[in-house]
């Protein structure tokens, strides 16, 4: 069932980074500091997508990933689109966090 | 140095499935039997514009894998764009001959 606008703007609260673009998408811009980290989390995404057999629209613009989600058949947005967008954070923020694990190794 | 408009077309004439799209782009379209080929294909394609320092735009918009490419430099297209679009025909060519042969085998 789809969410209502309040709802969206509700679970958008919660969820960094990601913000209602044209009316019935999510999306959020993940950068990165090298072109293939970012292909990198693009394969994470993918794996992430099948598994809720849900499948964002992916923008690779060099270092930057751009990913979009909306529920086509129910034409809006549903839980399901704010739980994926979710794990995408969550994918993110472990990327990041291994990554200063081993700046700090580095150094 | 970049080309021309009419050198632009000759080698278009050769670069199956890519076309001059908003006047400084040139652009395909490839499409897979499933999302999980279309990253697959992404991954080769990443590869491919690592060795060339050269990244196009990439969109994935489920089975669908479009590549946008210019050299943003030149202000315009140069044979490292016709170079590199004919590397990924040659990738996504490889895979479908792989799928190809693995659906005789099977059968």
């Amino acid at each position: 069932m789809s969410y209502t606008k309040e709802q969206v703007d509700e679970h958008l609260n919660l969820l960094k980074g990601w913000t209602l673009v044209e009316e019935r998408f999510i999306e959020r811009k993940y950068v990165f500091y090298s072109f293939m980290k970012g292909i990198s989390f693009v394969d994470e995404v993918a794996t992430i997508s099948e598994a809720f057999n849900h499948h964002p629209l992916i923008t690779i613009d060099y270092k930057t990933v751009i990913l979009r989600l909306t529920s086509w058949d129910e034409g809006y947005l549903t839980a399901i689109d704010m739980k994926e967008a979710q794990q995408y954070n969550e994918a993110f923020e472990k990327m990041c966090s291994n990554e200063r694990k081993n700046v700090r190794q580095r150094s």
